[in-house]
């Protein structure tokens, strides 16, 4: 259940690289990296916090496959120059949601205590896009306008809750993704700002 | 004594972490992820190192507590614009300090050679520093004009050398992240710089 | 024989990060440390992936002295800036192969299966060099134009290949490394370039 949860949101963090390489101008292999990049940074790092050695992402050749080919059917069939941003966005915020709680979810499971499976499951999830922005010298979403770090939290608290409700942990992680992912694209939909600080001028 | 130590760099690379963030016209949340980054990313680089799993700061939630409140206070007590940068430069100073000599003095206690313990120490206070400067896209310090890394080893080297001496581990580490504070603000008042390579031009 | 490819992969790497700082007017400080970084970059990814607490390159003098010199070496006797981008390209490449091919060795030493092997030699191959990038405010080589993953992949598999049938590993290193060294020179010298995906205009 976790590693179709992982390999659905790997296919569209690699989705999500790749769009933003194709933005980028990169070749194909420059997208097929990129995708593999970003679909791959937040497992391993959340691997390399676990001290889980080697990194499952590099034992299982479906976590390599998946996002080679989701990269290179992007690069054949991506939309519109102009809908670029705005998939980007999207994929981005299906790929927090999953990997956000099925990174909570695996961090509990290797006996990770319930805050430190939040935080964990948080680097799961912002890790591979933030990896993706610095590669091609953007500044992270994370970083950047509208609510990202709560959106991923409060997924990941919905995974700790169900684990200590003893809730069935497939179908919490998936709720719980629902929530990260509505929030984001509610935040992008409603341009949810937070303030500037004051004294900057324009 | 070194959870104490610990804190204070957390809280005030937080806040240059914060600062930096309030010069890149990032927003609340954005201000807050980067100090949070910056005061932790130090500590996690020194755990993964010395295979501590999961890392020391993400399993006490102190180690969170103190780098968002510090965050949220700059952001909306910042100094003038003006100012920022210098306080940048300073509050990253002290932080380099703490961090570099709690560091070393932590891989000395998991059992680290001497050598090694400097590297994973420096690592530690180069570290966190470094992730901030290279999410907002600026070149790291480490890299820049004035004297950094050689302040960084020179507190190293006290800690190392004290622990050689058997003298005690709290006020050496102090000592030690003092003389790298002071180093370091002397090579930023009296812009010592090293040459740059000949046949560049201007 | 592992520690000597090691040490030369090292010095080449060293010398296209102390090349590019250079190119990038930094100051002998930050040569140095860029240096460093390039150089020990990639072996510290492979053995935080493979678990190898603390980092051998941490461990051993001869890890720091050679990039250090070899980056101060490169400093004082940097080619004319003319030639600067074309010999960090060449030694890039030469870094590549001896790097990806003796970090493929060491993970099937450390008795990481042949597929997770590839990736972690890889990963110590493209590492440094896109550290080295990403700290100058450059998009990392491997996501730019002519074949460069593939590349390291092909000297990958060559060890992998060697290792299965029980082909003495000294020389098979070397020779994939020789592959590696060779497809990315190919690549470079006739632009062998991938297609850029379609409807982006000029």
């Amino acid at each position: 259940m976790l590693v179709v949860l992982d390999l659905v949101g790997i296919a569209v963090f690699a989705a999500s690289g790749a769009l933003a390489a194709v933005r980028a101008r990169l070749d194909t292999f420059g997208v097929a990296v990129l995708g593999m990049t970003t679909a791959l940074g937040g497992g391993i790092m959340r691997d390399v916090l676990l001290g889980v050695h080697p990194p499952t992402t590099l034992r299982d050749w479906r976590y390599l496959l998946v996002p080679v080919v989701t990269s290179l059917i992007v690069f054949w069939f991506h939309p519109q120059v102009a809908r670029l941003r705005r998939a980007v966005l999207l994929a981005d915020a299906i790929g927090l949601g999953l990997f956000t709680t099925s990174g909570t979810a695996t961090a509990l499971a290797w006996g990770a205590p319930a805050y430190t499976a939040c935080l964990i499951g948080m680097t799961a999830g912002i890790g591979g896009g933030a990896l993706r922005d610095v590669l091609i010298r953007e500044i992270p979403m994370v970083l950047r306008k509208e609510i990202y770090a709560l959106a991923a939290l409060a997924g990941a608290a919905v995974v700790v809750a169900g684990d200590w409700l003893d809730w069935p942990s497939g179908p919490v992680t998936i709720v719980g993704a629902a929530i990260t992912v509505l929030i984001r694209l509610l935040a992008l939909w409603r341009h949810w700002n937070a303030p500037v600080a004051r004294g900057l001028g324009s």
